[in-house]
Parts: C-alpha cells; structure tokens; sequence
C-alpha cells in the first residue's frame, strides 16, 4: 500500500514551512519553506516610505498565502507524493497575530482603502503598541473583579487579541468600524482553506480554534468569551465586539474544521475535500510533534521566544502564567501555557552586539564555569512574560568588570534564560501543578548543546530531546491526521496517534551535574533578588521605558 | 634672554611622557613619551611563565628609569634646548602604585631572591589584590574609631597604601620582612633622582610627598601615620611599620626634595643640582596644570579613571570621599580628592566588546537624545570610589531590548560617568563643602565633546577646559619651576606661578541645555534608585563577586 500522508502548515514569524508527513510512523516524506516576501513589517508598510512607530511589528496576509502555496508544491514534489496520498490538513501559527477583515475574508489592509492604515495590517504576536490599551483592559478587569483573570495568572498581556483590537479602535477608528471580523491568522488561514480564499469565504462557517481563543481572546469553554458588559466598561464601542465582529464556531485542535475548498486545494496542489484540522498555536503545536501526550511533562519550545507547555489533570489559578486552557492543547486535560519574551532572540542580539558568530560564543563560553565568572543577566530584552507579565520590563547586565570578554555576556544570557525556566517551574510547583518531566524541542536544543546542559544544570533534572527537530511543524500534521478521522487513519485516539508519529530522542538525554548545579543554586538566588517584580530593577526599568 | 625651561616627569599607566616647559608662559617647548617595555604586568611576571592570580596589576621599576631617561633625551632634543635652560625638575605619579625595596634604593623585585615573587614587584594603582586586607584594616579602624576615618569618607580603599602593604605581609611574609622601605613609586622616583639611582641611595634623604601620603596613606599634617597601636591591632607585625619600614622626611608638592643627584643628571641629560620637587599624585598635579588656584573650582581630571580634586577654605568630613587632606594638592587650602574607578577604561571596554571604534560610536551616539532611548549604565566597571569606596561593585547596563543599538550601550556609558560626577558634587556640597565652577582636563575632553556636552548637561553647570592637553604633566613642571625658587624664577608665590604657566581654554566653554537637563534629571533619579549603596543592585554585585 502507498503511504498515507498528512500535511503540516507551520506558519513562523519570518517563514511558512510545509512538511509532509507519513501518517504511520511519523517520518517526514518531504518539506519545503519559503520565507514572507514582506517578512516582518516593522520599519515601513510596503509601497509607502513613512516610518513606522517603534514597538510595530506588521505582517502581509498575502505573504501567507503564496508562501504556502510555494512551500507546499515544493514539499510534495519533494516527497514525490501524489495529492491523492493526502489524508488530511494541518495548520499552527504565530499568535496572537491577528488581522481585521471584511465579510468575505477579504484583509482590510487589502482594500484600497485601508491599504496606508498600518493599523488595519495584520499584527504579529510581538507587535507591541497596545500598551496603554492593555494596562486598561486589566484596569477594568481588576476592578470588576472579572472570573476569567485568574486563569491567566491575573494579567491579560500586551501581545493578546483585545489590546490589539483597542489599540485599532483608539489609534484607528475607522479601521475598527469598517472591521467586519476580526480574527486570529491561524484561523483566518482555516478559512481561507476550507471557504476560500477571499473573497469568497462565508461568514457563518469561520472555524475558529479554542487554543488561539482560550489563551489569547480570553475565550472558556464554560462561559465563553468576556462578557457584554465588560467590554462595555473598557469601551462602549467594544459592548457588541464578540456579538458582531467575531463570528464564527469554536473548535479545538484536531476538529475536522472543514474541508479543502476547490480554489484552496488548486492553490497547494492538493485535492479538494481533504479534511482539515482547526488551527493551532505553533507553541502548542509542539506539544503532540514532541510526542507528549500525558501530564506533568513540561515541553520547552525554545526558538526566538520560548514556550513552555504542560498538560495536567488539575485547574489551578496560578498567578503569572499566560494561561490555563481546558482542553486548550489536548483533550481530557487542562492545558498549561508559561513563556519567555525573547530567548534565541536575546542570545542573537548579544553575538550582534558583540559581532561575533554564535559557534565562536558557543565555544568560548564553553570553557567558563557555570555563573559565567561574575556575570550575570536578566533576559528580558522582550519584556518577561512569566511570571510577571510585563513587556516594559528589559534587559539587563550585571557584573561587569574591565576584564569582561564577550563570552562571559553571551554566556550569562544562557544562563538568564535557564533562570527564568527555573523560576517558571518553581511558580507552577507552587501553584499546586505538578512539573516532573522536561522534554525540549524548538530550534535551540539542536543549536547549543551547552544551553541544554545549563538548562538540566539549572532545574535539576533531566532534559529529553524531542525526536523530530520540527515538533511544531510535525505536530500540526498529526493534528491533519486527528481531524481525518478514524476511518482513514485507523487511530482510535489522540494519544494513539501523537505516539505512532512522534517521539523522545534516546541517544542524547542531557542529565544534570551536581557540582554546577550547586553553584547555580547561589546565581539563581541573586538573579532571583534581581528580577523580583516590586524590586529596584523592574522599577527603574519601567521608568526608563517611560523617560 | 634665552628661554628658561622646567621639566614635568609625568608617570602614567602605561607610559612615562617628559615636557620641557617655558616657565615665562608656560609653553611647551619640547616633549616625548616612552612605552613602559613591561607595561602592565598582569599576565605573568617578566621571565617567568606562571600565570599571575586575577586582580594583580604589577609595573617594572626599571621601565620608570629607562622610559624617563629616553623621553626626557628625546624632549630636549625636540625643545634644542641646553641642560644649562632647565631650572627646575618636577614629578607626578600614578597613585598609589607602591613598592618594597632595600635601604639603597634597590626594588626587591630586583634582588634574584625576589624576583620571581609577583608580590615583591611595584603593585600599580589598579593592583586589586588586597581585598580582605582591606576588609581588615577598616574593620579594625571602625572598632577603634580611629580619628583619621572621616577624613577618608569613612572607608580606606582597597588601592591604598596600607592595604597593599598588608596584601604583601599576608601572601608573602618573606617579602614583607625583607623590605627595608615601603615607598610610593613617586617618592621612589624623586629619590632616585635626587640621591640616587639605586644602589646608591641614601635612606635618609627619602622625600616623600605629603600628597601621596595623604591621600593614599592616611598621613595628616596634624597626627602623622596611624598609630602604632592601631597598626598592632591590624597585625602585631604591622606595629612598627612605620617606624622601621617607612623612613624619610615629609614635604609638600612644589616643595624642594632635594637637587638632581650626578647619576640622575647623566641618566636625564641634564645638569647636576637642579632642584627637584616632592612628587605629586598625576590627577592632584592636573590642579595647577589646569590654572586653577583658587577654591571651589572643582578640577576633573577625565582619563582612563577619574579624579576630581577640589581646594577649599572649609575642613569637612564627608562621607564617601576619597580624602581631604591639609595642603594636599596647594598651600593654603584643604585639598578634596573625590574619584571614578573607570572612565576612559569603560568607554574602551565598551567599544571592544561593540568591536567598533570610538569614533564612529560617538558619531553615532551624537545622534541620540539625552537617556540613550531608554538604556541605562552603571559605570562600576573598576569598583566605585566615591561616594560607596567599594571596590567589589560592578558595571551594568539595564533597559535592553531587541532593538537596541551599539550606540545607545556607548552612550549610556558616557551619561553613567556624568551621573557619576554629579553624585560626587552633590555629596561634596550635601556635606558643606562648595562646589561652583568646573574645569575638565585630562585625555577624554579633547576626544569627545559629545562627553563634555553630557557632563554640563547633567551638572546643569558650564564646563570650561584647561588650555593644554597634558594639564598633569605641565603641573608637574610647574612644581619643578616652583621648586626652583623665587631667586631662579621671579615668582613670589605659587598662585603667580599657576597663573603665568597655565590657564583655561576661552574658545571653547560647554554650556548646559536646560531641556536636556530636564531629561537627565529623571535618568539620574534611576540611577540613583539603582546605585544606592544599599540597594538590591549593589548587593547583587558584591555576592556575584564571591561566586
């Protein structure tokens, strides 16, 4: 019998990346990326030379669509697979990067209209200019005591769907008047590919995900999304946002959200009617591509941000994290999401900073004992996400002597990372949820076995690989291959399917060092005196972001 | 009449510079400058392959005698002036770099059963070794309130003389017990010069200045050195330190030690029995050098470190001084020494690790405002002299994000170093002691105006610039020219002196920008928030010291 195949979309911050995957052990027959022609909008927006306000960060809706027209073609030629070995469809995405759109689909940035509105552009996740709007969202929250803040270890962040929408709203009324949905790219991606593309898409078939709703839109399964009256309170515009402008069907990851349109099957060189998952965050994507199907394992996808992911059988309210999502990641559980603002991102501002490449760092501060020789950093040069959920805190470093070599710095932002995951274990422990496994995936493991050692160094535990170096993208499509359904692929389960098609590495498992460990111990404490949320520093580094 | 000429030896870190002066106007009429062939000894002594412990900065004496005879030939040479010219002959010194030697004036780094002990060499100034000694002597002094403390800021420094001294006592006791004098290199070279060279001189002719020994050494034109009892209470070895290890008569800077010996005379090119003057610290020597005789004129000597000297007609005890010491730097007056561990290093440090040059980070840095977009430093990066005396406090930088640039890090290393400053006035003035104009010398004010654009800005005051560029060695020669007498010179007292050999720039005069210093205000209060001596940042520092 041929193999069957799934296909992965993995829609990254710069690239979209297509895999193609064999349904029955997870092997990936081929793949293709192509990079956004746009890549990330943030100095000015395309045919027009006016500077962009600092802290934007825009994407091209129809970037998406011909990279992943390019990579998909590519990936299956690659593959040499035929479009009738496809069984099913699966899509993550950045999130929240969300975009306003007419009835049909159609962008608004896309209308000639809106075309010079940078507001009226899709927003990528670490789009930044909601600040104000989300210091008034949680104003409001904390004051009508709102139920939902809890579960978001009580902060809605400066990245999530309502700021970006307020944002529009204040900074560009019309844009937030003429929006006729406003929706999630991944989502928008779903229907594009099960009712379009634009501008023939429905309305009233918009599959929409409750992992991008749940920990972004602060979206519950039991009471949905936030109340009528509490958007009145942040807005009287915003009272019928959810009624009016958020059409659509909630469904979770793996839901068949429809099938392949005739135009979108022409466009990846596939077949229509091919089944297609709902979408997912690429975060949580790498939760099944990492082959995690049980609670209490902590999966680390470590890339330019890091997310941490981890599913558990109980809900607890635990202050700081980003969210808790019932059956946000897989079903049967409550799924956990932490993160960290900027991670790979930090460690490639310190080399381009220092000019230097990352092996050359990498090796250098190899040679040095742990604690990097009296230097020590905060990575927060994206804000800290958890657990004090604040995009004005920054980046710092501390310790610096005449004698400071460029390693030493490059060193100290592993180091800060690994203290930032430690304290993130250490709030969810407290919090009631139990931690015990650790499981990394992403780009970074492979880039930098030092950083997974200080990371084991750090926590104290053992640190497993995922087996796929795409555990997002090959998690999207074992998500295809959920919402193809039983009678195609033959899994009776979730958990059947993520262990038949993804896996832990066996041949490297970084295990942790006692006498490093030891010492971190006594560097955490001082990071840990340094980055506590009332302390001096994050004062004066929220003064400086106001100076 | 031919040009009369005096002669400024001017000792730095890293190379000894010679000026032949006219002592009518004080121009220059010749000058040179000789590398030290050793350098800093910081990596391994002379001949020996053994890497020396971290913290050790170590200079070769003969790298004194040799540089000095060859630039002062050179300088001669270049003025075509004739020995019979020169009337006079002063000195300045890096302070307190220090050393061991035998009653005739031989380092005991020179002796073969010394010289491969790194201890028995000349620790230069920046010599950090002696931190527990530090440690214990002021331990020890607050217990015993001993009265000199406040005259010190209430904290002897960890590059003073007596913590040196006991640094050697405790690492090599052999070494201590054979030195037959502990002496300033300074006072050193004046006896070499007067009396010697090695082995030829007298030990009871030993000159020692009055300045070194009271801003390094804790000598008061009132009380002496500290007790006997005192230094028995340090270490019972230490008790007569003083007594047997440290003879010689003390004198004031410009005061005549002695006259050029035959020895010194052939070594310089010059004429026996031309009088030579008490040596002076190089900062202290930047006083005269910038044509400053009066008091309240605070006189920043901006180099590699910063000093900033200050003659008053009011003795306070300001905590956080570095000293104030009766007839320390002029006649007449009590002399403050306030101080930066690093200046001109940190800026350098920061363009190496940038890897790009000064000129091009100063360009880039000119077209930042004021706060460098929000990037904060903390200019520790050799330990804080005034006002915390704290030689375990470090460098920072906090306010980093993604976007930041090579610049905004260059440029917040310049505000921290004006920060600094106007810390230093502001205790200087909190404590009662005036403080109303400033003249900036030193290397930096010519490299970057940006700088002294910063400093005005911040001090909300006028900055005006000493007319030479080499302030400190020209005070040196004008001390030479006082030394010489009123008989030889004319002038019939030190302020005529100043005044006809040195003054302040009129072409050029650094005015503050009211909105900029509106700007700073606000950062300076972050900084102060962060460098408080007893804050969580300080703390930080010292524990990631011990680490």
């Amino acid at each position: 019998m041929a193999a069957r195949y799934s296909i992965g979309l993995d829609f990254g911050t710069e690239s979209v990346r297509v895999l193609v995957v064999d349904i029955a052990n997870g092997n990936i027959a081929g793949q293709a990326s192509t990079n956004y022609e746009h890549g990330v909008i943030d100095q000015s927006l395309p045919g027009d030379r006016s500077k962009l306000p600092p802290d934007y960060a825009l994407q091209h809706p129809q970037d998406w669509l011909e990279g992943m027209s390019l990579a998909c073609k590519a990936a299956m030629k690659s593959a040499r697979a035929k479009p009738e070995q496809v069984v099913g469809v699966g899509v993550d995405f950045t999130s929240c990067t969300m975009l306003p759109t007419l009835r049909d689909g159609t962008p608004l940035c896309l209308t000639d209209a809106f075309r010079k509105i940078p507001l009226a552009w899709p927003k990528l996740w670490k789009h930044h200019g909601a600040k104000s709007e989300t210091d008034r969202i949680n104003q409001v929250a904390r004051q009508r005591n709102e139920p939902w803040l809890g579960r978001y270890g009580g902060l809605i962040g400066l990245e999530w769907f309502f700021p970006k929408v307020l944002e529009t709203l204040n900074g560009a009324p019309r844009v937030y008047d003429a929006a006729e949905v406003w929706i999630e790219a991944g989502d928008w991606l779903v229907w594009q590919l099960t009712s379009g593309p634009f501008p023939h898409c429905e309305p009233k078939a918009i599959p929409r995900s409750t992992c991008q709703a749940g920990y972004k839109a602060i979206w519950n399964k039991k009471d949905g999304y936030p109340s009528r009256d509490y958007l009145a309170a942040v807005d009287p515009k915003l009272a019928d946002l959810v009624e009016r402008k958020m059409p659509g069907t909630l469904m979770p990851p793996g839901q068949r959200a429809g099938t392949l349109s005739d135009r979108a099957a022409k466009m990846l060189g596939l077949r229509p009617g091919i089944p297609v998952s709902a979408a997912i965050i690429d975060a949580h994507s790498g939760v099944p591509g990492a082959g995690v199907a049980d609670d209490s394992t902590l999966v680390m996808v470590l890339g330019t941000s890091s997310c941490f992911m981890l599913n558990s059988r109980v809900e607890k309210l635990v202050g700081g994290i980003c969210g808790v999502v019932e059956e946000g990641i897989l079903p049967g559980y409550f799924g956990y999401e932490t993160g960290q603002g900027s991670v790979g991102d930090s460690f490639a501002w310190v080399a381009k900073a220092l000019s230097l490449p990352h092996d050359e760092l990498n090796r250098r501060a190899a040679g040095l004992p742990p604690g990097s020789g009296g230097v020590l950093a905060i990575d927060w040069l994206n804000g800290c996400r958890t657990p004090l959920m604040d995009g004005r805190l920054s980046g710092a470093f501390v310790g610096l002597t005449l004698t400071t070599r460029p390693e030493q710095l490059y060193r100290a932002m592993f180091e800060a990372t690994a203290f930032g995951v430690r304290w993130i274990v250490e709030t969810l422990r407290e919090g009631g949820v139990p931690c015990r496994n650790f499981v990394a995936s992403g780009g970074l493991p492979g880039k930098s076995p030092l950083l997974m050692q200080i990371y084991a160094d750090v926590l104290g535990a053992p640190i497993k690989l995922a087996e796929s170096d795409q555990s997002v993208a090959l998690g999207a499509a074992i998500l295809g291959c959920i919402a193809a359904g039983k009678e195609t692929t033959g899994y009776s389960s979730i958990a059947q399917a993520v262990g038949a098609m993804a896996r832990q590495r066996t041949d490297v498992v970084y295990k942790p060092d006692a006498a490093a460990g030891k010492k971190y111990e006594r560097v955490y404490r001082i990071y840990r005196s340094l980055t506590d949320g009332g302390g001096a520093v994050a004062g004066a580094m929220r003064q400086l972001r106001e100076v």
